[in-house]
């Protein structure tokens, strides 16, 4: 019997049941897809702990990404066949679609296909990171040999950040509180890495702008380290936050902000894929930088389907260094 | 003799003493002009009481604004000639020059000259204010019929945002703490206004423009309302915040501006004055409207030069409804 990962209740990781299911049956704009690698995201561990921005329906399936193969098509689904290879862009709420199983319903407008120089669990270690990091060319406008900082640099995102910054000439700041990540980010590109247990990201910043401050910051923790990040910022620079791993209250530091005329900019990946003409524009991109392996998705470690609570758990400790990937 | 405002210590507003000196004399790209009329501004008060962006160099004159007459010009200066009106343009350190005064010097790059269908008084209350307000145009890019709600609008550069949205066709909600202040803002040109101490901010907006919010904020308080403001603000709205008037930390609120990729902008008027095409732009947009008057200062009262210290304590007061001016 084909497996569905799902939970009735939000808590700790352990609240993941592997449960037997039918082959599910696609509606009008959906298929059916046989799953042969699921991607995990940070979002999912929030919206299974209660934290995300919307809440869970009980029993709730749960999952952003997998790449796999068309088993099915709804009636009225002419742009997709059974056979292809698709992989699933986060473009849905997680209140009606789920990617943890062996056999899982999309809607179309979430399938994309990818290069065939990739395996399946790099297939589902592209959207979410790549599509997300992309925000630092739609939104944040990085340019060539422009410097950004790039913080908890070792996430799928903040590699991804790091790739894209390099593949179109900027210069990457990557920070992380662990020292035994930073080689791991030299060999992803960046240029520099500030280990901020150990060093004052402000003063290293300064010394290597020569006191400019970068124009570009890419931050998914929030908290009371966006004060450093703001006096890391030049002038008229901006600060994009686009997560809350921090899980405190982020104070917002008046004084440069105002004074250097800063931008703080809330942003998430459904601003590139909620609009048409972004989406389009940031898939092509990432696709080609792929194909020519310009961009190589990093993946951490992976899991087996069954061992979908030490994911998890393994996700939690953020020892990894890129994609934790499950596979059937 | 000439009067000059000046002062030796930071402090309450008696530290602003009046002193008899010389005519002073222009150095190369500065003119002396003979004071008519100075306009009082709300960072004079955190200048001298040691709250700005920078400090005071002792003893210190003060003041941004002044209308009135060229008395000499600098051995090099071929743009303005003795015996013109010209009016100050913040856009110069307080550390450097200052207004308060019989004459004073100023560089050249800080005069405009003014429709003469203002009196002095007036001409004093247009650049601060008027420049400041254009900031929803040239950074907020405030559109016809959007929504823009101004905080502390009853402040000059509050009543100079109704003004200069209402001249481009868009719908201000202006706020107060100040029951007496609703009537003078409608007549100002708010659509609506909005009583903060009796009135739930957030509910009015989302009244008013069904639940959508408004896609601009332009407030000088900052501090614990910004949740407010942000819970007010339409999806991939701005915040632009250009004062400290709060004088209390402010929190981000880091779910509406990531959930509604919220922009927290900080601006200042120096991001216009300091930008010579923008500049040119916006004083010639200000200039235009004040003399069709669709714009007009709005003068709060006029003080005498000998009552500066009362003036500023006036200033401090928070009673007044637009701009405060001292002269001679």
């Amino acid at each position: 019997m084909p497996r569905i990962v799902r939970f009735h209740q939000t808590g700790p990781a352990d609240v993941l049941k592997i449960e037997e299911t039918e082959i599910p049956q696609p509606g009008p704009g959906e298929v059916v897809l046989k799953v042969d690698a699921i991607g995990l995201n940070r979002a999912e561990v929030m919206f299974r702990s209660g934290q995300y921005m919307y809440p869970p329906k009980f029993p709730s399936s749960l999952g952003y990404e997998a790449a796999g193969t068309i088993a099915a098509v709804g009636p009225d689904v002419t742009q997709w066949k059974v056979g292809q290879k698709a992989s699933a862009v986060p473009s849905f709420s997680l209140q009606d679609y789920g990617t943890y199983g062996d056999y899982v319903v999309l809607p179309v407008y979430a399938l994309e296909s990818y290069p065939d120089n990739l395996s399946a669990e790099e297939a589902t270690s592209i959207w979410m990171q790549y599509l997300t990091a992309m925000g630092i060319v739609e939104i944040g406008k990085l340019q060539s040999d422009q410097w950004i900082v790039i913080t908890a640099a070792a996430s799928s995102v903040g590699l991804a950040a790091i790739q894209i910054a390099r593949s179109i000439g900027a210069r990457a700041i990557a920070t992380t509180r662990n020292r035994d990540k930073v080689e791991a980010l030299k060999s992803a590109g960046a240029e520099l890495v500030i280990d901020t247990k150990e060093q004052d990201l402000v003063a290293v910043v300064n010394e290597v702008t020569k006191g400019a401050g970068v124009p570009l910051v890419f931050d998914p923790i929030a908290g009371p380290g966006v004060e450093q990040l703001a006096q890391a910022t030049s002038g008229n620079g901006m600060v994009m936050l686009y997560g809350a791993l921090a899980m405190a209250p982020t104070p917002l530091p008046l004084f440069p902000v105002v004074g250097k005329h800063l931008t703080i900019r809330g942003y998430t990946l459904f601003e590139i894929v909620g609009n048409p003409e972004r989406r389009k524009e940031a898939v092509k991109f990432v696709y080609d930088h792929l194909k020519n392996e310009t961009l190589r998705p990093i993946i951490a470690k992976v899991f087996k389907l069954d061992d979908i609570v030490e994911a998890h758990r393994y996700m939690e400790s953020s020892e990894q260094i890129g994609k934790i990937v499950v596979v059937p």
